[in-house]
């Protein structure tokens, strides 16, 4: 019989999270204080978050343990299946092999509780009762409201307006699970007024909800604030599903030619992609590994490689990245989750090293993709995990044209359920692609922090 | 490590169908023809279904193999994970042990297409391109255009205008994998425009759909009609689920003392049910199985007991079961799936025998046993799930009471991705309970076909 999927047993399931940071031929240039453009140290990080989570920020330990608690809710969701996709694979007449790795399974419906979880249990057992965060297409939000109920955490989410507009259902789901949720931009802080002040309408962006959440959590003795991606702890607890997808991998009898995952902030392409990352620079492992981002928001293929803020108000650390900058307004395309103006400094890192690949596709491409793939292998996904489709698309394509019988992974990071109005728009003829204007960069370069 | 799941593995799913009818101790009574009255025969029944479900409906076989081709599908999301819910038990301070059977995982998101996929692939074995059906809540109409997508078959379905409204996502969703979806009742069909003429507002009912899909199916020879629960066959497909049960709760070194199902049509309750209820006939196993309805919409505890019309026009087979009357209208709660006037005869026939319990829920108590749940297992469940999770609690609870240690198992049917503005109303205090008045069966009785 041939598998249509791979399946780990509880037993096999990591029970370490891998730390690239132990591997890099070059270390990761430091943070620096928002204010005083300095190197950030610890106790600068402190008033916002658990200091076990400082510790894994900058640690070169090579591998970091589970916590047996965080383990046990993991188990609930993890191991998560990887599929090969062999409907798929008929469908596109490619001698390819396609496999995908199936991260919807969790409650919240994407990869996203890997890190949740976690941050809510080192802030709990760190005594903290309240959090803050901000969430782009609401995978992060509704995941964090998930862990904080398991764990009996107050939680406010700051989500990017446009995407509060376009899927009330994520908010439902975070009061569901008891969290409040406030679009941003919002009255609730300053930064948020400033920005209603200049424009009523404004529609919000990443890095203007991180500014709001790190603001409330500043000022609030009793309330600690956590990121959903970019930082490298949340990397470091994406790297699960590599992990596994290497032992899924060798099940099948096979090892990726390609691994693939979509990139906003990082972590899901983290996530898969850190493991054979590690392969590929200690086990002479020739992998093309490639990073997806919408031509909208091209972060990784048309931004700067430079240090700039992590949000709008210019509050959270400063990190050396690909970025368009701090104030750039994405157009408000689907993908809520690939809408953030830099990328995470692990991944910009590799990428500059020339370790990793990166590629831009639209926004039509990306729901063409999504439809060829509900329509073969029946699942619907993010529009988010539909840039990934696209790449191993386009990828398994090519292998027809060339007749290579090439091993494409790709990472499966959500599902598409709260995103439905995308495809009836994507369907309806109503969705447009939107090109990043190259000129754009220059206003990026003219805000950045001296450093 | 105590197991928070339990997985078989694809070589263990089970490859044959089981079928109640050979351990039945009484025979179930046959279908009549809606205009002869007179019991049916498969040639009645050529025009609307495959010939194969035809057999399968009055089959005495004790199993039915399952096609190989309909295996590789179900082994995309089957065998299906079986649930200890550790958490819940520790919410409610139980020493029952719970058990949930987790059928959300396909890519519809609910235990309907374990029947879709067959009766897909049955019609278009027998050469046929076209399908109509209907579906309440839509959990079935997008199960079928899954199904019909993987077979190329054309898809109409008849949604049910109260549930239209209430869950465009549904709709888009089936549109997605390339079916058309209209609200019911439609002016596509004569059934439809006489309840529109009388009515403009009316918000259709199940049976409504189903005459409608019905009279569709009978005017066109290149098209036939199918059904998402109610008939034999469809009970039958869908005991793969308790079949896996057996499995994996013997894995888990336990057995059921309680089994409990929410039952619209009968199809999930069925599906969970049958195997244990094998058990219980032939093994001498004590198991209480229970079906959970919905106190606005109560079939099987105020219903009759009686031949009644399977569809409000009068067109579909006449059925021996317990009814509300083919043209009960149930108010607008939110469990759609659990809107039939009518139940699966096989169901019907069991209550009867005195072999399964019947038991009605108010559809508040439901979201707070779906709230309950949401903070504690993190699994957000439909509205008809919330049906069977509630009488799990009840009985959980009385654990608690007594001090037994009962072993509870429920099958959670699918999730409500789709159904987050019930959950919102819920929370908002906007929803309210319907109590069935009981003298409304007086006018069922004044309906009822003359057998």
């Amino acid at each position: 019989m041939d598998n249509t999927k791979y399946i780990l047993s509880e037993k096999d399931m990591p029970t370490r999270w891998y730390n690239i940071q132990a591997d890099l031929p070059e270390p990761l240039p430091p943070y620096m204080h928002p204010v005083t453009k300095q190197p950030l140290g610890p106790t600068d990080l402190a008033p916002l978050f658990a200091m076990e989570l400082i510790k894994q920020e900058v640690s070169q330990e090579r591998y970091i343990d589970i916590p047996e608690e965080v383990q046990k809710i993991y188990r609930q969701f993890r191991p998560s299946p990887l599929y090969r996709a062999r409907c798929l694979e008929q469908a596109l007449d490619t001698p390819a092999h396609i496999y995908y790795k199936y991260e919807d399974i969790s409650p919240a419906g994407s990869h996203k509780p890997n890190s949740a979880i976690p941050q809510a249990y080192y802030n709990m057992k760190e005594g903290i009762k309240r959090l803050t965060t901000e969430t782009g297409a609401g995978q992060w939000g509704s995941s964090l409201a998930l862990a904080c109920s398991l764990f009996d955490i107050e939680l406010k989410v700051y989500m990017v307006k446009v995407s509060y507009n376009q899927k009330p259902y994520r908010r439902m789901m975070m009061e569901t699970w008891g969290a409040k949720c406030v679009p941003s931009p919002s009255p609730d802080t300053m930064s948020g007024r400033a920005v209603l002040a200049a424009d009523p309408n404004n529609l919000g962006s990443l890095g203007l909800a991180i500014s709001e959440a790190v603001e409330e959590a500043m000022q609030r003795e009793d309330t600690h604030y956590v990121l959903g991606s970019v930082l490298n702890h949340v990397l470091l607890h994406q790297t699960i599903i590599g992990q596994e997808c290497q032992k899924q991998m060798e099940m099948a009898g096979e090892y990726p030619d390609i691994v693939i995952a979509c990139a906003g902030g990082g972590s899901n392409f983290g996530g898969i992609a850190l493991p054979f990352v590690q392969d590929k620079l200690t086990k002479n492992k020739n992998t093309r590994i490639i990073a997806v981002e919408p031509s909208s928001c091209p972060s990784l293929t048309k931004g700067l490689y430079t240090y700039d803020y992590g949000d709008e108000a210019g509050m959270a650390p400063i990190a050396k990245m690909f970025t368009l900058g701090s104030h750039f307004m994405p157009p408000p395309m689907h993908a809520g989750g690939l809408r953030y103006h830099g990328m995470a400094p692990i991944v910009s890192h590799l990428l500059k090293l020339g370790i990793i690949e990166a590629k831009a596709v639209n926004q039509l491409a990306t729901f063409e993709a999504g439809i060829i793939f509900a329509r073969s292998e029946g699942f619907i996904s993010a529009p988010e995990t539909n840039h990934a489709i696209r790449a191993a698309i386009d990828e398994a394509i090519k292998c027809r044209e060339t007749g290579e019988r090439k091993v494409i992974l790709f990472n499966h990071s959500g599902h598409g359920y709260f995103d439905m109005t995308a495809y009836d728009a994507y369907m309806s003829g109503q969705l447009s692609d939107y090109e990043y204007p190259a000129e754009k960069v220059k206003e990026a370069q003219s805000c950045l922090p001296q450093i």
